[in-house]
């Protein structure tokens, strides 16, 4: 099982999270691109342990708005998100060639992850930046979001992702952050429920019910103290479980 | 002999130039990377029309600083220009790739072409840049600078470069655009300067000393109505005597 | 009547419309904030030329969005959009004081202007904004709009506006430039209209009804030859039939 | 004796230093102001707590580069720098009337800060911009500075600052960061020498020499749990001297 990670998410003197942690624990770096966050320098430097580590190096697109985060929904032009992706692939797999490595995966980041679980244009256009940049690099998508579908219809190899730390709704979609049941804090339990979701394929959702969930990635975070030790939970359980937390993207660990 | 000239220097909403005219005078065009300006959309349709009309591509790489366009000298870092040299390469080369080539030299654009003329630090770093990313690219810069001599070290092609309006010193250096004889008005007196350039390897310097320039490319500007009848009297001077513009880079027309 | 118009709209390098020509024209002048458009260089030029010429000085405030120009939709959250608008007051305000006059009323840009419409949480945001900064500033919007209401609703004064070059439903509203008859390209016709608006109170529709319009003030618009010469003639087209140009607000001409 | 701190470093999602924290130790408040650091929404709640806490507000102003910081010296052009210089203290100050108070002194930030010690035209540039926009704000720094000499000249209020944490050389300029003896970690020894300057206006110098130092304020810094903590201990070393921490400036603690 892969487990992937937001990485690189400082911006110049500010700081985000422990990458350096994150980097032991999961087989997959998202790492960030500049538009939401990530100065070069960074950006590198994350490449390279990322390389040192053994760990896949993905392309974390998102909007361009750093005041933001990447977490504003905006409504572009297709042709503009379609050029702000492949910009954005383009400059990480140039730092991450430069760091011995290249991109291997692209994630959407933040609002336009969410945006393009349901948003026919965002999605359309993200699909065609990734196909014009690479067509053989896989896109990493919440399971029968429109986005991997789109994906999966213009021949791009598609990678289905849990959330370590969310709660599910009877139907497999995320419990919205604004209600109770959102976000789950127990390490132990969470490890537990993700050795369900990679032996039984099932998750407990919020109303009690057992739920089909298909991944091929299980998300973990890594910006907080606590979130760290989730992921090495996660982490612990699933190998002493003799699973092997390894990449779905050909190089790396 | 190679025509080269600054495109895709719009932002947003924003235009600069007559990118449509100069495609069809010059040979290499120098891209603007989104640091100092240049939307990955305009950005995009630059590479696309210059691959449509033959142009070789050329990464025009720059400070960060959209609000002076690059021409104000900032005193970087070197691990931080290192990163933003490579990160323009990358993201400019991406979408290059998108429209069907990719970039195939590299050219530093305002203060920081002019800073790399004397300034070690910030020299090497380019030239390090540029090695990291691909050592097979040439280098653009002014003959006589310590960015080409560092460059020649490290085992980079070097692309010499004259220009087309500027009024040179005796000792081979450009007048200051703060001094007279800094910039030239006349289309025919500048095409004969650019043929007698080509076929004697030499110019009249502002004292009226013939002086000797050895040149593999001349830029030429479309900035204005004016430069791009310069910039096309200097193109129709070169073709009639048997000239052909042709790139110093392998691909393009 | 009053005659508005955006300016300041360049940023660095980058220029867009004639602000001389225009500040010859209007008499209220909406200039830009530097979120979506407006280094300070040029804001503080373009208020100086405004107070030299008598026009009243309003703050354009838009989202942080250089590269679309304020004309994508984003999703913000109130506490952001407050600070923004209040941010972008002060920071006009302040260059206006220095150019020797001060900001007089505040018209929304763009995309932030065509949601608070009907976006009920922005428009309470920029109502808020305003209030906050200063509750004697008249605020510029749309007939009917959300964001006229709120203003009204929270003291503001409110100042509703027509737009010269547009066309109209039967109900008040614009047509979308996506549909024909969205923009009117007679100079004369639109002059004519105008008149009719300021004696009459009504315009004609796309489909010929004849509608009541009550306006306090006109948007002209300056970025292209043919907006300037519009924008001329419809200022000829009132003062000949003896209706002053003159701003709502206090100072100016 | 005033102490004074920057404050409202972050910028949208990042966080820097524990502003809550010194806004118990310091009288005066060197607010950021957008362009190297501080995101509007982050500057009005550091306005407000400010306010809450009787701490006055005061203007940093710096170079635009957010991915620098403002740490890199850029090479501005003076209209730009007046300019850009405006445009943040009328921005903080519209924020803090929005917070019930106003910008009541203006230090320069980072690079402008240790530019302007010696270099005329940016010194005369930010003195113009604060001339123009309130010739009564008084400005903070260091003593024997061209920028507080041209100041002065200009007729504004100069406010000659000391820093707790460094060391110094004999002829009263601060010891490089490059060199040993530059930065001081000892708060006992700290806050002994911040009582001595106080009482006696004499430092030990980094060779042993007891120097003359006049200072209106001490800068403090925030930036980090010991720097809180040596922080903390002037204050308690001052006010148990019965020396009082209040700020230069007319209103606040």
């Amino acid at each position: 099982m892969d487990l992937n990670s937001d990485l690189g998410e400082g911006f110049g003197t500010w700081r985000l999270g422990d990458d350096t942690a994150m980097l032991d624990v999961v087989s997959s770096a998202n790492i960030a691109c500049g538009f939401h966050a990530g100065d070069p320098r960074t950006l590198l430097a994350t490449c390279e342990r990322a390389v040192a580590t053994g760990v896949v190096i993905g392309a974390q697109v998102g909007y361009r708005d750093l005041a933001g985060f990447g977490r504003r929904f905006i409504d572009y032009e297709t042709p503009d998100l379609v050029a702000d992706v492949i910009y954005q692939l383009g400059a990480l797999d140039g730092l991450a060639r430069a760091a011995g490595d290249r991109v291997l995966y692209v994630k959407p980041h933040g609002a336009l992850y969410n945006t393009i679980v349901h948003h026919e244009q965002q999605a359309a256009a993200v699909v065609d930046a990734v196909r014009r940049y690479d067509p053989d690099l896989p896109v990493l998508g919440l399971p029968g979001s429109v986005f991997l579908h789109l994906a999966d219809e213009a021949g791009l190899r598609t990678v289905r992702e849990a959330f370590a730390d969310r709660g599910y709704h009877p139907d497999g979609t995320l419990v919205s952050r604004r209600d109770p049941g959102a976000l789950l804090h127990d390490p132990a339990e969470v490890a537990d429920r993700m050795l369900r979701l990679v032996t039984d394929r099932t998750l407990v959702a919020v109303d009690g019910t057992v739920i089909k969930v298909e991944a091929d990635s299980i998300c973990v975070h890594g910006d907080s103290p606590g979130a760290v030790g989730m992921a090495r939970a996660v982490h612990a359980k699933l190998t002493a479980a003799g699973i092997p937390i390894t990449s779905f993207a050909g190089s790396g660990s």
